[in-house]
């Protein structure tokens, strides 16, 4: 096993963070590596907020779930899908024409390439020692986050990511068994019987990480979520935000 | 720079590989790789197929464009955004509840923990020597993939990725400047005014790519792609997978 491999298995959120800043030569090390990543015909369909604002972070702590760790974070970055920047272009070459931007497809191809690059820039900051967590909570109350971060019309903002500096070492989560994700030649529908598996593991690893206090197996804890209704909001914010999903 | 940065940094497609196998090592190791990335509340909705066999190989090679490198490669991997999984222990658990896979918001996790597993499985990948390439041909002609490969409702492939041993050298394709894509604290519409930079780059590198044949500016690439429709099945495609967008 080989350093970089190494250090993606041991990859593990961190929600804890020294005062530490990132320094500016850190950020730009790790935007550079995530726009490294591939990109859909070279598009490049993203952007990415680094907020250092003290306020500005408290303010995105309470639209995200109260998450306190966005707060005190040194660095919290916003990755956007972003079609303006395609869309601007487009326009001042062709200002009669129609861009299609508002398409399932564009919709895909922007998302697609922001999570690419969120990735390497997430792998680059755990290199340099760094720690990170997503934040899916960017999309709790999506429209006043777009309010907040001035965000014109066509870029939404597709999950957070606190980088900073880990004050914690958590265990590893196990990941399902790999036949249950990977199949040969078609896909099998077998593979979902792996999950049983899984559930013990799950539910040792959870008993252990709570002091016993709870071992609801993974299948469990992921039918609780699924039966729950989550950001339902979505589609109407993004319709309103120039992604109609035509 | 460490060597996992210095590994992201140096990324670019392969599009030509020698005849020597991935071996059954190699993959596993990539894709356990890819599922260390992280994962909307550890939902993991992805399943990725290893295609190997030479007959269907030429067959999705045909389907995504008549991308000969498909056929050529020794493994093409098909990431696909699964909530077949999901819905399946949910109903074990609930059999009267509903499972919430029809949302946009479902679309979204499922098509972001695709795309971060595959860029951790592309980056192991190349830190082992190997190349890859994105193919979001596959999109192209989905409802014939989606048959060939038998995926069931609530499965839909991404992108493929050819993996491989690399049997070239290209050129690095430079990115946009960072300003253009990196903000600070707040949206800077005047980001896109860095594109006139870029176009310089990417004009000198394209002519210097193609022996003086080509120095079209990125922006003109972009604008004459964006109004050219593209993939407009891709919304109908998607209700009928089970993927509503509601």
């Amino acid at each position: 096993m080989n350093d970089t491999i190494s250090l993606l298995m041991k990859h593990r959120s961190v929600r804890k963070f020294t005062n530490e800043p990132v320094t500016e030569e850190q950020l730009e090390t790790i935007v550079a590596a995530g726009q490294m990543a591939s990109s859909s015909s070279h598009v490049q369909a993203y952007s990415v907020i680094a907020v250092t604002d003290d306020k500005l972070k408290k303010e995105l702590s309470e639209l995200c779930g109260n998450q306190a760790y966005i707060a005190e974070c040194p660095t919290f970055l916003v990755w956007c899908a972003d079609l303006y920047r395609l869309k601007t272009i487009t326009e001042e070459h062709y200002p009669d024409k129609k861009a299609f931007v508002d398409t399932t497809e564009s919709f895909i191809i922007a998302t697609v390439d922001t999570a690419l690059a969120a990735q390497n820039a997430a792998v680059a900051a755990e290199s340099l020692g760094l720690g990170i967590v997503y934040i899916g909570g960017i999309r709790n109350r999506i429209e006043e986050v777009t309010r907040l971060l001035e965000l014109p019309k066509h870029v939404y903002p597709v999950f957070g990511m606190c980088v900073g500096h880990p004050d914690q070492q958590t265990m590893l989560r196990p990941r399902l068994p790999q036949k249950a994700v990977l199949h040969r030649n078609k896909y099998s529908t077998d593979a979902v019987n792996e999950v049983s598996n899984y559930d013990v593991t799950m539910s040792r690893y959870l008993s252990e990480r709570t002091g016993g206090k709870n071992d609801t197996p993974w299948s469990k804890l992921m039918a609780d979520k699924l039966t729950q209704p989550a950001r339902i909001h979505m589609r109407d914010y993004l319709k309103e935000q120039g992604f109609e999903l035509k």
